[in-house]
């Protein structure tokens, strides 16, 4: 029975990805316009593929340096470290790097899928707003569609076949391990390259010379561009691919570690909702639509709010058809509702239409450090809804399970998260969308389309910042109840050594681990955002060059070299990143092997404490002070140009690494500390400095 | 023995306050200057005394209301609750109330005292400095010493008198929440009181109508000087107060906690460790000196470390003469090192001589945005060697502790606590004389001094700066160690009632206990902010109805109404204190009867880890961006008028309520939940909802 449900996970996902290529091929049959759009497009395709080109060379270094050290490590029989006599087993070495390799690479081909698809997806999307509202709409949507289906049918897939060759949850954990890596390094690197090209186009053309957002005489403009997709469709993607292996992970290993003939079966359970998650994800993008005069916000929540239905309808169907204890529902349930909930009180933070993005446009009157001081608190706000939904889920789904007798209560938990991004494959594509229709803006203005379609592109555009604002309140908390899983994962491969684990706040140590974890999220965020100034300067100084070199630039009558703006971004985006990385992947390593496992439990605590409020503060008040200068540019306050308009825009522009930088890697972040030290913990367990 | 030394306490105690008493009346006999500084220092008097009568009305009245539940509260036997039958005993609740109002009114006299004494030092000091710098110097920091020596004196009588009469540390611990509970609600309202000014001051007079700061047309004018005095001199008095007054008292509930003949012993040790305190204060004082051509700051700095010095010297004389363990000498030494090292490393981030303060002017020419990201980023990155500081300074004192054999581990940590914070009368001498220069220099301008002076109590002024940032670093350090020692003691107490408490983070209740407690410092910080924001927008209006109803002001012909200012920003500001209060004192005590013991540990965990790195992230980056902004007023950059400057003014302005409302404020905030959850911890463990 087990051994079928993992061959349908096989099927279904590879029916996900198939359905995700018909839909690529189907993009790219639309009509692709005017000599003039096709060109502008070219650049920024060129450009991404610039981009991935540099990243994915770095990033298969990182994979193979890695894969080399967990072929080693695990080469040696790891229950018998401490013992005196380790037997040698490289299969289980090359088993567990396998497993991580293929984790990068079906994390990274679901990145390129969505990349390309994006890159073509935008200038059809704008092309095709020119004709209806309604058409645009349907390229962009089912372009993004393209990532989220990729996305979960790969991961289906590789989780799929590993536990059935295997059948040990902690080889998939290699995979997870994998995937987490490498979307750390596109999360990170993705975000620092978007913004650096975002800010330093906009200090040198909008501020210095004075022409308009997306002018194509700006030499950064297609680096920003390609910034929107790296960033945002390839970096969203890979968080969220991230956090859906790693949550079906935990709670695998949780319900490896339970006892009892049911053990098997409820390992693969999680499997099994990912399964139907493919399914309800199918079915509702199918129900995304928008009507003539239809808002295309609307159709967005709709899809979501329906694939969250038929997704519990069947979930229902199967618990019950399946002989598994009612908790599993409850906890599936809990997880599943929770997320929608928490999306949306999210939005009461970051939309137009309530007080604190009005009272944030209101206050810029003053000035700008009003604007910061007033966005900044409410970011603060925005972390209770959220960290309260959290703890609800936690709790409830904790001791509904642990109540039934049947299933552990961490097990519930690792279950709530499944729950909670089961339906990834529809919240991804729905958050694909934004960047597209982003793009197809800057296309139809670089592009010299009629100003009607600009104003139509403006409408898909906004309902795309609320869509995104969502999914990101939605993946912090998924990826929140996903680090609790892991984290009780943890314990388990720990304790599977005949270890026990003390993690409790009376011991110094843990204590000692805490407060450094607690710190890392923090630091994570300031080197990336000094990344950001950092690369920014430095292209300010090309663009200037451009400028002053060659004065056709300007008059309109030479096309500016968008290339080495470009290559200038990706370079500083990726060498940047060697220090998070370090932090991310050494840093536990270090703090396990010197102070033990026990302070590297609470290092992970730590981490994720800090980790959820800083995502959910910087996103939030990322996304808050971008809407406000949105609310501000519709009229409100004064409109363009007035002295509240000059302050949200300083707002916007300290909220872009706030929200696009610093705030979504941290998810990612933590996810990776989590594997890495449940990776490394039977060596950790063997071997540490302290207790 | 025990006696004589706590009889040798209060007495030195007495010393203090006389010594503080007699500068006191040294100060006022100084010259106050021409008829027009006298006038322009009278409003500032005025405006500081209709404050401090409003804020100590709203005081007593929370300190009655709190004395009241904790007399009736405490009159059960609280051993026997939950057995069935509980006697009751009002001596005990009317012994706990009285010690709960006796250090509120410690904690307000000090306040009031260094208040006082401010209010009639800062025109002397602008008087002596025109003069020669060494004389306004010297009045500056004689006057800052009385607020240090009053504080230290109280609360070692205070400490030593209880403690005498009952022998109980519980009832101690009554003191100190009296103390802080005082403190907090100073702390916050003067923070929200001084910005509220300072914002609305500058907003209306620099920015909308042109005048310069401290310029006496501005009807705010005297609020943002009562301001100066409110939040930096009474509010970081009583921040100090209560984490001195709080690590001595748990250092002695844990010294108490140990079984052996030698607990008694022990548990005074943190009194006698003040004492000598004390007098390495009084000594240290007498050493700061500036030369003809000195620099203040050298002075300042110097003097701090001679103190730190002599009190390890005496501290060694102690151990070994008194027979005690080498351990606590130890523990001590590493509380003091660590209380400097983390001072001065602050000041790295924070000094204008090195990268972080640079390069945040630097970027400034691009534009405020780039000014906040930068600054933000540093700040985030100054958490670094304090954290690592904090958990050295634990987890060595720890150790060695335990391994000695004869005291326990967390008492080692209480010591280090006590350690760092004993010379905290030369600490807080040499901040209060930060805010007093800065009036000092506001009053120059005001009442029209030459420019040489003007110039001359700047260079007095910036050395403040300095100082108060190691300050800063050094209270906020302190208050994590001593609430980490308060942490176990809190754990004491209920296991003094029989209970285990299990504050695991695999237990699901610890953890929602941590993520509650973890957001409670941002939702504070939050809450503080929008209340200056809130005040000073009411403030503006006001300023504009003075200017607008009465152009005589402006013309400098008619005084303008600075009373109503100085009343807006206090009523503004003290009723914003309802939420905040809220939070500190009933939360913890929600989630205790709510979710339980364990739960509330996990609590109290989680806003201490916060807590640290948000009160250290605010205090660094309001005191960098101040920094780069008088950096480049010293010329940098273009200097003043320079697009750098405009920027770097904005950094200056989201920094004023980081610094001076918001984080200083959230040491005070940890301690006092700590606090009321250990007090009322045996009731907690009596009745609660969960487990």
């Amino acid at each position: 029975m087990t051994q079928t449900w993992l061959i349908v996970g096989i099927v279904s996902g590879f029916i996900s990805v198939g359905v995700a290529l018909a839909i690529y091929f189907w993009v790219v049959r639309q009509d692709p316009g005017s000599e003039r759009a096709r060109q502008v497009a070219g650049w920024i395709r060129d450009g991404a593929a610039s981009y991935l080109k540099r990243l994915y060379t770095v990033l298969a270094l990182v994979a193979v340096v890695l894969a080399f050290v967990i072929a080693i490590v695990f080469s040696f029989n790891l229950n018998q470290l401490g013992t005196g006599s380790v037997d040698i087993a490289p299969s289980n070495g090359l088993t567990m790097a396998a497993a991580f390799i293929f984790g990068a690479v079906c994390s990274a081909v679901a990145g390129y899928m969505g990349m390309t698809v994006a890159v073509q997806a935008n200038v059809r999307s704008a092309v095709a707003v020119s004709d209806t509202l309604n058409k645009g709409f349907r390229v962009a949507f089912y372009a993004g569609s393209v990532m989220g289906l990729a996305m979960v049918g790969l991961a289906v897939i590789g989780m799929s076949v590993i536990f059935l060759i295997t059948g040990n949850p902690e080889v998939v954990l290699g995979f997870s391990f994998g995937a987490s890596t490498l979307a750390l390094l596109a999360k990170a690197g993705g975000g620092i390259y978007t913004k650096t090209a975002d800010i330093a186009a906009d200090l040198v053309g909008k501020v210095e010379v004075g022409i308009p957002e997306d002018d194509p005489r700006n030499p950064a403009v297609v680096a920003d561009n390609v910034g929107d997709n790296v960033g945002d469709v390839a970096g969203m993607g890979a968080d969220i691919f991230d956090s859906y292996v790693a949550s079906t992970v935990a709670a695998m290993l949780l319900g490896a570690a339970m006892a009892g003939p049911d053990s098997l079966k409820y390992t693969v359970f999680p499997l099994i909702l990912c399964t139907l998650g493919i399914y309800a994800s199918l079915i509702g993008i199918q129900f995304v639509r928008v009507g003539k005069n239809g808002k295309p916000g609307a159709a967005l929540n709709f899809g979501t709010i329906f694939t969250c239905v038929l997704f519990a309808a069947m979930v229902i169907v199967l618990v019950l058809a399946g002989g598994y204890d009612l908790s599993v529902l409850w906890s599936t349930l809990i997880g599943l509702s929770t997320g929608v909930v928490i999306g949306f009180t999210t939005e009461f933070f970051t939309s137009d239409e309530y007080k604190p993005v009005q009272e944030t446009a209101r206050v810029s009157s003053s000035g700008a450090a009003i604007t910061i001081i007033t966005g900044f608190s409410y970011g603060l706000l925005s972390i209770i809804p959220s960290v309260i939904g959290i703890v609800i889920a936690t709790l409830v789904s904790y001791f509904i399970s642990e109540a039934s007798g049947v299933i552990s209560g961490v097990y519930g938990i690792g279950i709530s998260a499944v729950g909670m991004l089961a339906v990834s494959g529809m919240i991804v594509s729905a958050d694909a969308y934004g960047p597209i229709v982003d793009n197809a803006r800057g296309i139809a203005e670089m592009a010299g389309m009629d100003h009607e379609v600009i104003e139509r592109a403006d409408v898909l555009d906004s309902a795309g910042n609320t869509a995104k604002a969502i999914t990101k309140g939605f993946s912090i908390s998924a990826a929140a109840l996903t680090v609790l899983a892991l984290f009780a994962a943890y314990a388990t491969v720990i304790e599977a050594r005949g270890l026990t684990l003390n993690i409790s706040l009376r011991s110094p140590l843990v204590v000692a681990g805490v407060f450094l974890g607690a710190m890392t999220p923090p630091i994570f965020s300031a080197l990336a955002m000094l990344s950001v100034t950092k690369g920014a300067f430095g292209m300010i100084e090309e663009i200037r060059r451009q400028f002053r070199e060659e004065p056709g630039i300007l008059a309109g009558t030479v096309i500016p070299d968008y290339n080495r703006c470009v290559s200038l971004a990706a370079d500083g985006a990726l060498t940047s990143l060697i220090l998070p990385a370090f932090l991310a992947v050494g840093f536990p390593l270090l703090i396990g092997f010197v102070l033990g496992p026990d302070a590297l439990g609470g290092f992970l605590g730590g981490s994720i404490f800090t980790g959820v409020i800083f995502a959910l503060l910087m996103a939030n008040a990322g996304g808050l002070w971008d809407n406000a200068k949105k609310f501000i540019e519709g009229g409100a306050f004064g409109g363009v140009g007035s002295d509240a308009h000059k302050a949200s825009v300083v707002g916007d522009t300290v909220g872009d690494p706030f929200k696009d930088t610093a705030g979504p890697s941290l998810n990612t972040l933590i996810t990776v500390m989590v594997l890495v030290s449940s990776l490394f913990a039977p060596i950790i367990a063997a071997f540490h400095l302290f207790l």
